[in-house]
């Protein structure tokens, strides 16, 4: 299969969606929602919503009337990158080649652009008037699940972590811990919500949860080689800027040659969980494999 | 009924019941879990958790099991009081007479801690586990309630058209668009979330949330005629500091004397709508009087 086809179907499918979801720029509040577009539309992969969408595929789900849930998780992820960004973290004037949120509209607004799209997150996830035949016990469980990965034992706290770490020489399990939380849980629960939306069984739900973790893992340690070779015109930011943060990493650790085979030992455990799945997995496999690929 | 004592024992057992959900500081994330610690147990009324509880138990509901939703109810307050605290929102040095989250943990650490409780209240209110016997469908109507009440077409969308407000001339509607979206909607949304915990047939729900859209209303006026006289130590922060940022109140637009008759107006409509209820609502009715007569 062409992957980069597909993954640009599914992207699309993921933006047209959130086109539908997002409120409309009119009334008292259009500059908030316009806020919230700009960075909600910036492009990018789209990557936990795909995830979230080839799960539920490989295991049967049809998804066009499931698109609130991958939604949410965008939502998450673009809040994520508007907080980070902020002068008080990381104070990036980039992203993916735009001016970041607070550049374009003053940093309050942008803190409240974000607590607005997380919150957001929640309201469509639990928005039981929705198509998508969900159980209320299993949309229960997804919204439990991405709360978590997204919030204080997750995300948040990884973000928590890598900021006070930042300057410090930490311990290699600090960088683990950060990896893990910071992009990893939300990559995972991506991959869980898709596993529970196409009614995964307890066996299936384990490969696919250690199939995003593989993959979680894989992701960051190829941001993490990209930011030391990669060119501004992939990054959308500068290359280097870890390094410039002294900010701790895998090449750091490892140099690069062993985090490049330390990535693909990642891709392949993740892929060999998929084994039990049929053709409707490749999608899954592919893009593991595309992901390898971009960070050589 | 002794209102100011009954308040301050529900306060209490809503303290109670946050220290046993919040997570112990120890391990890696010792010092992102004391930055929400530190807010969360800074004081304060307590008035939207004891709302939820005191609206429950109007109908008959015992709260010992259900605690996991108020305590969502103040972990989101107290998330958008670290977060309109920040520099770049209202810049405020203090909060309940402590030093304000950021000037504890610094900036990074606040925005985060706020991003950590407000996801941690859609983790408790999701989860499966607790104890409350709540169904999974009535479990997501008061997620998804509170998710509309806490964001962009409520609390969040309230703070960012103040923001957007502030020095300027507004006309009074959009004051009142800031005031049932800034305060308003999670206070009522704290009243519905009781109604539904409580049982409530659909013309209870709706009695009781006209109660608190009044006392929503109420709440912001009065905290508004406090702000003109109040002294700092009944604000814990410095009296007068709307009118420093030039921010539109209501005795901006009618002066003391008739916010004070709208204020005990609104107290009014929101008793009035409880007459169907019997001596179970009396909590929710001092309530309301009492709130009205700490402005005067």
């Amino acid at each position: 299969m062409d992957i980069k086809q597909h993954l640009n179907d599914q992207r699309l499918l993921v933006e047209t969606a959130l086109n539908t979801f997002l409120p409309k720029e009119e009334g008292l509040l259009a500059d908030h929602f316009a806020a919230l577009r700009y960075s909600l539309v910036a492009g990018g992969k789209r990557i936990r919503p795909v995830l979230c969408m080839m799960t539920a595929e490989a295991l049967g789900a049809r998804m066009e009337a499931c698109m609130a849930i991958p939604c949410a998780l965008e939502c998450i992820h673009t809040y994520s990158l508007i907080h980070d960004d902020l002068p008080a973290m990381d104070n990036d004037d980039l992203r993916r080649g735009k001016p970041t949120n607070h550049k374009v509209f003053g940093e309050a607004q942008a803190i409240l652009a974000g607590d607005g799209l997380l919150t957001m997150a929640f309201a469509l996830l639990s928005d039981d008037a929705l198509p998508d035949r969900l159980s209320s016990a299993d949309r229960l469980r997804i919204i439990h699940l991405i709360a978590r990965a997204a919030g204080s034992h997750g995300m948040v706290g990884g973000q928590a972590l890598d900021v006070a770490s930042e300057g410090k020489t930490v311990p290699f399990e600090t960088l683990a811990a950060i990896h893990a939380s910071k992009t990893g849980a939300l990559i995972t629960a991506s991959v869980q919500a898709g596993a529970i939306l196409g009614g995964a069984t307890t066996a299936q739900y384990e490969d696919l949860t250690a199939y995003g973790q593989h993959l979680g893992l894989a992701f960051q340690i190829t941001d993490d080689l990209l930011n030391v070779e990669g060119s501004p015109a992939e990054l959308g930011k500068a290359a280097g800027s870890d390094a410039a943060r002294r900010k701790a990493t895998y090449p750091g650790f490892f140099g690069v040659e062993t985090t490049r085979r330390k990535a693909g030992e990642a891709i392949k455990a993740a892929v060999d969980r998929l084994a039990p799945f049929g053709t409707t997995a490749t999608p899954l496999r592919e893009l593991a494999r595309y992901l390898l690929k971009r960070s050589k």
